[in-house]
């Protein structure tokens, strides 16, 4: 019985102002040769067992928690046991290429690179994430070559380095320059908003979204014309444009992204079918704004809609540091 | 070499307006014992080799293309080949217990449940789902049974009979009524309004969302007082309630949810720690407001924080018809 795990369930309960009964308090019942590592955000404590040269963990069940486990706690531990230093990596993130043109593109570069070297391509609904990797110290030297003339291949094409996601690497753009961001969803739902905000601190730099899913909130909330609706349709560049300047006009932002599209699996016609998606994305006084063709399954559709107004808005801040 | 498999990538290559380079072209190469499945939502095709009792099934590797095969293709298949129908289950949604608490409340039922009858415990954000199974299709009266006996014992904590999701139920039971629903989210950040809208069809009663992440905008689009803000902070009773008349008002909804918390790792303090929420959820002229206390994982507080705010209004949609 180990009376720090019991402790740490009483006072989470304490703190969810429910009662402990015997089940839970059971959970405070471990083996004695295993060593307790708290769960944080959990009651089922995680146990490390160690014999000879065998490791086994035992972590809890509830995938999220599991989750937090692993990389808080598990992870840092297996750093510290084994010796993980001699792998080489370097990530970088594409964008406007298919993942076999970008195969075409790099031929030669992957033709001259040699065991224990390679190269992954990882597509992601932001672009292609590369992965040059070889284990073994000895090649760091080779690995900074090989990096250099990767780099050189992808040109501005690669607009990160490293292994962050689009939307972090919107977040510290912003914050860089003090800007802020709204948007204005349609197609997209939410999710655009959902992404940024899971980025802790993305309340210094992101103000909020109206997701005008129905077309009378987007004439309420985000004076799109009645008009332009009736004439253009709620799938076009005209209502994206007005959109965008609906949501900065209402939340005074400096940048903003508006998405309207169809994600099916109705709503598609012979003219606009499933998949069709305009995307505006706004700095300061500069506008843009795009149309794209994503698919036909709605999830895939909303989470692609969703990583290209970001890539969309990322590659926009880029072009205007360097202009 | 597959003709059909490539006209199905020219096509989906057209509809994106990108070429087509050789890399891609080489994916309607397949080999020729394989039945070929189209990949209805990307380039590389399922493969199907069966050699007497052996099957192996060759998917593509990108995820949501696999789900979809696996949904779309692969499960109905594998139906009709093989004879499932002795599989006997029924599911249940359960709220208001904890999941030991709601184990100490089944004792009895689980004590007289005997062998091939099990049943799971499954913890979601949305409550606990319950899973009663049984092979053989001998048992299924023994199964009306059960069941029959489990229901009474549930009573008004099973929100739901089989798997389908709260969104989805939420959906059905606004329609069925002929009511719409708005959400005003701040520290859910438009992940209700992204799980509301991940149901086809949602557009119909579904009008959208104010994700009022920065307390301007709750100002400016939800008519929250500046008075409210400072005097009771951003995450109180009065301040979940004005959010909810605002978007209410400002979308012509008849329901209406609105959440405010905190959800960290920053923004804890003494009196309010990380994990604190304020639901309120909002039928017709009746308004409920509740506090909680979700946890300590950002990711996961706004999961759950969205799941209990979706049962909140379900639960209050459910009363209301019974009353």
């Amino acid at each position: 019985f180990n009376q720090a795990v019991l402790q740490h369930i009483e006072a989470l309960f304490e703190r969810r102002k429910i009662a402990l009964n015997p089940l839970t308090r059971d959970q405070a019942m471990v083996p004695e040769v295993a060593t307790v590592i708290p769960n944080r955000v959990g009651t089922a404590p995680l146990l490390w067992f160690e014999k000879g040269e065998q490791l086994l963990v035992s972590m809890p069940g509830v995938p999220s928690e599991m989750r937090t486990a692993m990389q808080e706690e598990i992870i840092p531990r297996l750093k510290q046991s084994f010796r993980l230093s001699s792998y080489q990596r370097r990530d970088y993130l594409v964008t406007g290429f298919s993942e076999s043109a970008l195969a075409a593109h790099l031929t030669s570069f992957e033709d001259q690179l040699a065991a224990p070297f390679s190269l992954a391509y990882l597509p992601t609904y932001e672009g292609i994430r590369l992965r040059l990797s070889a284990w073994g110290e000895e090649h760091a030297g080779e690995m900074e070559r090989q990096d250099r003339l990767l780099r050189e291949l992808l040109g501005s094409h690669c607009i990160s380095f490293g292994e962050k996601s689009a939307e972090a690497l919107l977040g510290e753009m912003l914050v860089k320059r003090g800007l802020t961001l709204s948007t204005a969803e349609s197609c997209t739902g939410g999710y655009i908003a959902h992404l940024i905000t899971s980025i802790p601190g993305a309340s210094s730099w992101y103000m909020g979204s109206v997701v005008a899913y129905d077309n009378s909130i987007k004439e309420k909330l985000l004076q799109v014309k009645k008009e332009t609706l009736a004439m253009q349709g709620a799938v076009s560049r005209e209502v994206a444009e007005e959109m965008i300047r609906g949501v900065a006009a209402a939340t005074g932002t400096s940048c903003a992204i508006a998405v309207t599209g169809i994600m099916g699996p109705e709503g598609g016609s012979q003219e606009k079918p499933v998949g069709t998606v305009w995307v505006a994305t706004r700095c300061r006084q500069e506008l843009i704004a795009r149309e794209y063709s994503v698919g036909n399954n709605r999830a895939q559709n909303i989470e692609r809609t969703a990583g290209i107004a970001i890539t969309q808005l990322l590659r926009m801040l880029q072009q205007e540091a360097v202009s």
